[in-house]
């Protein structure tokens, strides 16, 4: 973990050229916004606007913008009700509505204080106004480790989720670690699903590491967390870095998401949080590996990680095998009659398969539901 | 003027890295857009979509829509009211709703058919669906010739035109300039006026051309309308291969913008068009040289062409000179105190003032409303 000195925080840089930035881990780095923006080069003659939701405005709003006004900006403040439904098309323009009225200029940056749908929906908000401004994602959940890195940000549409979009990527990534001591249990397991994910399609080292430190990164001991999030965003950083905007490599993320999405749409979105539902998903993609005859440790490691960190490994009974296969096939990753799967060959490894027969998909399906054997 | 003997049409390229493109112009290039789609290995295999407005739609979408079916695509049409109303993001929303219904996917293609606003419109609906999908601009005025090369695509917020969107570039513009021959006479004049915006900018030469050819340009005699717009074309490609982002050079596109603006928005963009409107501002920005000091011949230069197009010298009396005042300071090339304006410094030249008194251009605006001299 590289350490910068000067800013008391890790260092992780995403390689893209001249859209490289940077990437800090730290405690209380929100109270220092202000400075690092500063660092940056943000012009303080150019007013911000930070978005974010309900939840997090009453827990760390004040201190973003007291210290981005101790810094000198001017902040114009958007606050969207908590959710998946305000990344639509209907908030993004009242985001625009405010920067509008805060008289926000090409020049002006807008900062994402919230989890993964206020930095998606703040994202799409700086890379269309004016046809893009300057972006800093503040992420506050552990999930959004994963989704506050690499560009991709959003709005829903009623038929699709995170259908209107762009590659877009940020200016800085600051991440305070204290934001996530107040996270409910159930959040960070889900959370973490995504950093075991980060292990295990790339660093066995790093799936090892989380495997023994899984009582402390749940009992949120910040130095443990801040650790775990630098390697998880590490692992992030170098396959964007390789393929920004998800021609190939970059799909190998996707690990336990064909069968994690069917899942959360199956539950409407309510059910199932999006890391409990990537478990499962986990759980699938190992059991299909062993019936394609990959190495035979790969199941019962992924198994046992998955239930260190008490997130789920069974579909819930109530819900129909038809139905999972059908949002499956309504899904992005699948193409022309066979089914595009991540599939592991070792711990630390996938490859993707085109091959993959949707009888085996359906059969580990009902296995995930019954428990039958795997 | 390169001749591509394959394609029998004229070809000009934008140079953008990799993402270059072709402009084809040409007579009945509609007839022939599978074929050029095929030429751009843009896949069959994937849907595509026709955005297109209530007025093209009964001139030439069957002679589109069958030209690629014919080459074997599968084509979905959205069409939108003419007019620039449909530049919002509702419109987006519905032009995405029909492309999911029609299955469009990562590799299909979204295809313009029309004016500006089909082309600003369809070009963020290909920008945002999943991130970004190919798009083809098929424009059918002479003002597209400005706006469908260099890839600044939007829509308009309530409070704001142009204000959500992004830089996107075309897989390639198809020009069919047998498409302008039931264009309106006012219309021809006032997409005219970007044509020779672009002499006046960049080439002496084909300033000197456009004066020459002034009857026939007007009178569509389409070969000539090819050369014009195929010049024209030139230097905006020349000028967005160097500043694709509008970091500084590209600003010089908006010779005459910042008044013509002001007075489309004094209008309530009822009133003059957009060519008429910029017109005006081309004269106010001459009188602005004149009165800084530049070469004498600008201003005559400027107003002979002016008026051998038909297009208006005048602000119309019944304008306000505060409220056009007060339009101005809302553009958002004005900055801090002094005015921004793009000044010709010789007939094919111009450079970015920031030093401009806001009391000259008071000044001038109250001339152009007058007539008193200039």
């Amino acid at each position: 973990m590289h350490i910068n000195e000067q800013l008391q925080a890790a260092e992780l840089r995403v390689e893209l050229g001249d859209r490289s930035y940077p990437i800090w881990i730290g405690s209380k780095l929100v109270e220092r916004l202000g400075e690092l923006c500063l660092s940056k080069q943000l012009s303080t003659k150019s007013p911000m606007m930070i978005i974010t939701d309900t939840h997090v405005e009453a827990l760390h709003l004040s201190t973003a913008k007291q210290s981005l006004e101790a810094a000198g900006y001017r902040v114009a403040v958007h606050v969207v009700p908590a959710g998946e439904s305000s990344k639509s098309l209907s908030h993004l323009e009242a985001c625009i509505t405010t920067a509008l009225e805060a008289g926000l200029d090409r020049k002006s940056a807008v900062v994402a204080l919230g989890g993964g749908v206020v930095g998606d929906l703040a994202g799409f908000v700086a890379a269309s106004y004016m046809r893009g401004v300057r972006f800093i994602q503040v992420p506050t959940t552990i999930l959004a480790h994963d989704s506050s890195v690499g560009g991709k940000v959003a709005v829903n549409h009623p038929l699709a989720k995170n259908i209107i979009g762009a590659f877009y990527q940020p200016e800085m990534v600051v991440y305070d670690t204290s934001t996530l001591l107040t996270l409910p249990l159930r959040e960070v397991r889900a959370g973490l699903a995504e950093m075991l994910k980060h292990g295990l399609i790339w660093d066995q080292r790093f799936a090892d590491w989380c495997l023994e430190h899984a009582d402390e990164l749940l009992s949120l001991r910040e130095e443990v967390l801040q650790y775990g999030l630098y390697a998880g965003c590490a692992v992030k950083a170098q396959v964007v870095s390789k393929d920004e905007r998800e021609q190939d490599l970059r799909a190998i993320l996707n690990l336990g998401h064909t069968i994690g999405h069917a899942l959360e749409a199956v539950g409407q979105y309510g059910e199932l949080l999006h890391g409990e539902a990537i478990s499962i998903g986990m759980i699938g993609s190992a059991m299909l590996a062993e019936r394609l005859g990959e190495a035979a440790d790969i199941l019962p490691y992924t198994r046992r990680m998955i239930e260190a960190f008490g997130l789920p490994t069974q579909i819930p009974a109530s819900y129909d095998t038809e139905d999972i296969m059908s949002a499956m096939m309504h899904d992005k990753k699948f193409s022309e009659g066979e089914m595009v799967f991540v599939v592991p060959t070792a711990i630390g490894k996938v490859e993707i398969r085109r091959d993959v027969p949707v009888a085996l998909v359906r059969e580990i399906v009902d296995e995930l539901k019954g428990g039958a054997r795997g």
